[in-house]
Order: C-alpha cells, then sequence, then structure tokens
C-alpha cells in the first residue's frame, strides 16, 4: 500500500500575551496546529518493538491547557514538548503488532495516553501502560468507544475516585457540585443522589443545567445568571463542596459551609488561564478554622495507583451502569482531528454542552 | 467574716470600628471593664447544690476575641452575655462545697471554664465539667498551677491532638509553624522535632524567635522584618504547615509548598480582628490542586471528644515531660484581675511574649 497522509495536531506556541507565565487562551492555528506534512505507510512502517495503532477518540479535558506551557515551568503534569504531537487519553484499534513483542493481537481496543494522530507507534514506555478494552466488554451491555475516554475513563474515575476517598457522604447532607454539566459532575451529582444527599449544581450554560437537572441535581443554576452565594445562602449550608472553579466561587462556597464541611478539589479553571498574578480575594478564609473545614486535593492517577481495588471496582460496575443507563451521560463530540484546537479552546471557555471528544475514525 | 470585694472582668460592649484606632481590637474599660462592686460572704454566700471557688489563674487566649461579639452572629463557640463575667479555662481552689453535693473536697485544686473573679460559684452544668487536678499531680515533679491552662492544658492539648490527628510527619519532612512563640506553636515545634522533622517557626518578636530557636526550631525568624515568602522559598518546600495567622502568610505557604502538603489550620488571628470585610489577597490557591493538599480545620475539643484516648495520654505523658524538663516551655504572667483587658489586648496584638496568663491568686 502506498503511503497515506497521516493528520497531526502539533504543539506550535506557548499561549502568549503577557509577558510572565503561561498566559492567556490556546488559539486554534498558533497554540496548535494541524499538521498533514506526515505521510505514513501502514504496511512496512518499522514499529521498534512497539505496535501501530489507528487512533478513534481523544479526550479534550481542562487540564490540557495546563501542560500547554514553557517546559521550565514546574507544574504536576509534565509540559508538552513544542513541534510534537499533543497527546491525551484516547482510544485505538492496534493495527499490527510486532513480532517480536506480541503485547497486543491486531484489532485490539485499548485505551491510554494517544498521540493527537491518525496513526502512531508508542514508545514502549506508553505501550506497557495501555489497557485493552476487549475484557470490559465483557457484559452485554454495548457503550461506545468514546465513553471510555469520559465517563466510562478518566472524568469518570476522577468522580468516582474522589468521591470514594474524600466525600464521606451523609444522608441528607447538602453537596455543592461546580461545572456540573460535565462528565466528572455530572457523575458526582449520581453518586450524591445514590448517597441520599440533596445536590446543588452550577455550570454556565442553560443546555448545561438542563443536563445537570435531568441527572438528579435538586437545584441547578446558570452562575452566569444567578449569584452563587445568594443560591447557597438560600440552598445550604454546603456539607460537601465539589471544587473545579476556585476564586469567588470557592469563597462563595466558604461563606457557606456548614461545620466539617469537606472541599474535595479536583479542578480550579479560574486559576488555569489567570496568571496575570494578580490573585483573587477571599472574604471567607476564617470558614476553614470556624467552620473546622476538611479539604483534599487530589489527582485521579494517584489515588487510583494507591487504591488499586479502585481501579478494578471502578470497571466491574461503571460501564454495565453507564449502557444500562442506571447512570445517566452525555458526550459533546467534534469530528475530526482539525478540530481539535478549536475543541481545546471550548472546553477553556466553557462553550462545550458536556464531556469534550475528537471522534477521529470509526473503526 | 464580713463581706469582702469580689473584683470579677466584664464583658462591657462589643468592639467595633473606633476611626484611626484599633478597629475591631478589644479595648481595655470599654470592651471589658474591671468591676469592684460585688461583695461576697465566702462562709454564708448559698451555694444550691453547686461550690464555692477561689479562682487561681485564668488563660488569655487568642480565641477569646471570637466571643466578644454580638449574640446574633454565629461562630463556633458562643458569644459572651454583656454585663456578665468573662469565662475561659483556668484554676481554682474548692473553698466550700454544698453539703448536698460532695463534688469536690475543700481544698480540691480543679481546671475547668472559671469566671473572670475573684471568687464564684460555678452552674452546675459547668461544675459537672470540671477535673480535679490533683489526680494529674501523682508525679513527683512539679508544675505551676499556671501550667495546667497552658502547655499542660488546652493550648498544649490543641498542639498534641492537631499533631497527633493530621500531621501524619516523615522523618526530614519540612515543618512550618506560625506564632512559634506561643503555648501551642512552641509545643509543635518539640513534636515536629520527635518526629525527625526539619522546622522553620516564624513569630513577631526577637523574644519570642529566641524561645523558638530554644526549643528546637532550625529556622526561626521575625516575620516582620523577614519576607516570610521568601524563607520559605530558601527552606523549603513546606510538607506540613500549622495555621495560626491566615491571610498573606497562608497564601507564602501556598506558594512554596511541598507536593502532599499538609495543613493544619488551628487558628487565624489576621481574621479575627478585621472588620473591614475587605479580605485578603490570594495568589496561590491553585496549589490546593496543583500539590494536591490535604487541610484540616479543628477544635481541640472536638478532636478531645472524638478521641477520648487522646486525652488519657495527654495527662499521663506531657506533664510528666514538662516538669522533667524534657519539653521546654514558658509563660508570660500578669498578676491580678485588673490587668486581664490588657492582656486580651496583648494577645490579639502579638505584644505577649510567651503563652499569656493571670494569675488572681497564690492560693
Amino acid at each position: 500500500m502506498a503511503p497515506i497522509k497521516n493528520g497531526r495536531v502539533l504543539f506550535n506556541e506557548v499561549p502568549s500575551g503577557l509577558p510572565m507565565f503561561h498566559v492567556g487562551y490556546p488559539v486554534p492555528g498558533r497554540t496548535t496546529v494541524y499538521d498533514v506534512s506526515q505521510t505514513i505507510d501502514l504496511d512496512t512502517v518499522p514499529l521498534n518493538g512497539s505496535v501501530l495503532i489507528k487512533v478513534l477518540v481523544v479526550s479534550i479535558d481542562p487540564y490540557l491547557r495546563g501542560r500547554m506551557r514553557a517546559p521550565e515551568v514546574e507544574s504536576y503534569s509534565p509540559p508538552f514538548a513544542l513541534h510534537q504531537p499533543l497527546h491525551n487519553h484516547g482510544i485505538g484499534v492496534i493495527l499490527r503488532t510486532d513480532s517480536s513483542n506480541p503485547a497486543f493481537e491486531p484489532g485490539t481496543h485499548i485505551y491510554g495516553l494517544l498521540d493527537f494522530a491518525e496513526y502512531f507507534i508508542p514508545s514502549i514506555d506508553r505501550l506497557k501502560r495501555f489497557v485493552a478494552l476487549k475484557t470490559l466488554l465483557d457484559n452485554p451491555s454495548i457503550l461506545p468507544w468514546s465513553a471510555y475516554v469520559g465517563v466510562a475513563g478518566m472524568p469518570g474515575q476522577t468522580a468516582v475516585y474522589g468521591w470514594r476517598a474524600y466525600a464521606d457522604p451523609k444522608p441528607n447532607e447538602v453537596v455543592f457540585v461546580t461545572t456540573a454539566g460535565g462528565p466528572v459532575g455530572s457523575m458526582v451529582i449520581q453518586l450524591a443522589k445514590k448517597a441520599g444527599c440533596k445536590v446543588i449544581a452550577s455550570a454556565g450554560s442553560d443546555a448545561k443545567v438542563a443536563f445537570a437537572k435531568s441527572v438528579g441535581a435538586d437545584v441547578a443554576f446558570n452562575y452566569k445568571e444567578q449569584d452563587t452565594a445568594e443560591v447557597l445562602k438560600r440552598e445550604g449550608p454546603v456539607d460537601i463542596y465539589w471544587e473545579h472553579v476556585g476564586g469567588s466561587t470557592f469563597d462563595a462556597f466558604l461563606g457557606n459551609a456548614a461545620n466539617h464541611a469537606r472541599v474535595i478539589v479536583c479542578g480550579m479553571i479560574t486559576a488555569y488561564n489567570d496568571s496575570t498574578g494578580n490573585g483573587v480575594n477571599m472574604k471567607n478564609l476564617i470558614s476553614f478554622l470556624s467552620k473546622r473545614i476538611h479539604l483534599h486535593g487530589f489527582l485521579v492517577g494517584e489515588v487510583g495507583a494507591k487504591h488499586p481495588e479502585y481501579v478494578t471496582e471502578f470497571y466491574a460496575e461503571i460501564p454495565k451502569q453507564l449502557a444500562s443507563g442506571e447512570l445517566k451521560w452525555a458526550e459533546d463530540v467534534s469530528h475530526g482531528l482539525e478540530l481539535a484546537g478549536e475543541a481545546i479552546l471550548e472546553v477553556q471557555e466553557g462553550r462545550n454542552t458536556a464531556k469534550k471528544v475528537i471522534v477521529i475514525a470509526k473503526e
């Protein structure tokens, strides 16, 4: 077979605009570029002990912004390398495998850190951490592959592990979930309802608010139209706060926290794109003491590594519950890798309607 | 015996914004007044099932400020009643006991919530929670009574319980202790050194810095003369932060936190007297997520109630270690109840040199 085009999304430039840090929103075509200069011969490209993967789905998550930074800036995830493909959790299918390393049979669907490319050959290190998805489908229900990067993948695990490790819910406690229209938030709503809690949900569009309500939120509001502190004052005080936002939303929670409230810090999107250095004004830090608050920042990978039983139980239970409708979910799909840059910006600006994925190929 | 004077310190007025002077601070003679209008006949005053106590020592703690508020303002401790005596943990000796309720023998030294008065008769409710101190002295070492409201009392318990419940120290971890010259901070320093940690200590006077060093701090500095963030950048990152301060000190920690840092929120003195409502500017809240921080606000009474074994072990071990010199301690004594108002202000302004107590009578 003749070489064919291998479209890829490259990290082209650290988002700029302000002098000091990794500042500003990622601009499609500038921060990232869709590159079609590479060709690949699927039959003959050397595998060097690895496998050839056709990428079907890549996930678009808020945290990707943090990796688009200058390499000297330290953070919790490594920076992307300039002029190299982005990568993130995704689903692919094995096309060929090196005869010296039959890690996966051709035809196997895998979950792992995949390049933003139509085809790619992972490093041996990355290959080792791939998960074969066929075992996850040993139940009669069928989920689309894209679910495995969302509610049945890392974001779903984030919700389940964080809730399980830190929420300590009691019936009738009040839970406040931010970015409630996303895959993490909407899963947290459902976990909280299963625990018998009252759920207050905030999101940034009416569509997301409607979705949050449809999965069980008792109170859901658009934070651009209603004052968060007023809603919490009326519906709270809040026993469990699922933090995705930071800034004034965090402060509104602190001003309306119940005694012994738990804060689960899963994200802080207002901080990702604000490195003006101006900081945020907090009026209610005293609540940490006066309400005896417990706060837990966490990364899903660390909690999963510490509690392997969480991982096993997640894959045993959650996909089945999603497929049966016991757990509800939604996704916001863009078709084609050339839309990745725009999708990344959408997520940073909150314009996506649900969990954002790029479907590159059907099979 | 004829009636004698019974000096008392009354709560006279909620501290308010006095323009240009001590905004929000408790002003001696105005917030509190020393009152000598009451007389008492020690031989004949009716006890109504309770006991007559001669008060020897009362403790002056930062948290007292929080109780000097309007009754409609909610907080974690009840407000003081206007025109009634202040009360706090103290040491007294039983002079008489009601024959119908021989709870304590005359001559017994007790620890409990005592009025700021030379003599007083507790409610039955308060009486029930008194602890007889004679059992605490069943070891050959002798401590002055005043120690039992400081390092051998509530502040010492605060340090020991908070550290035990939340610090999770590992050898060579870096601990940052604020208000390190006080009874809580100086005890935390010693607990951290016993755990093999490196200790950075901050305090607001050179005398307190010297005391923090004398009890084992590896690095001690006067935060009025050195920039906290710079010290932490040089000596950190910080694994365990003992929070007494809030505001820019908290933010300096967040900017220099180690991965998986623990924050133990025991006080937040910058917030107690801030009646401006302006809040504080925080630049480093993202560290809650990026460093996966765990924060715990706590009250000593709640932790002690949840873990009675902490209380038993505290009284079995700590007074002995203090008396033998294995644990070091200091106190700042004012002699006479008429000095209580000034002592309260001293503590709010940080002018005390160590744990502040009022010694009212020797025996």
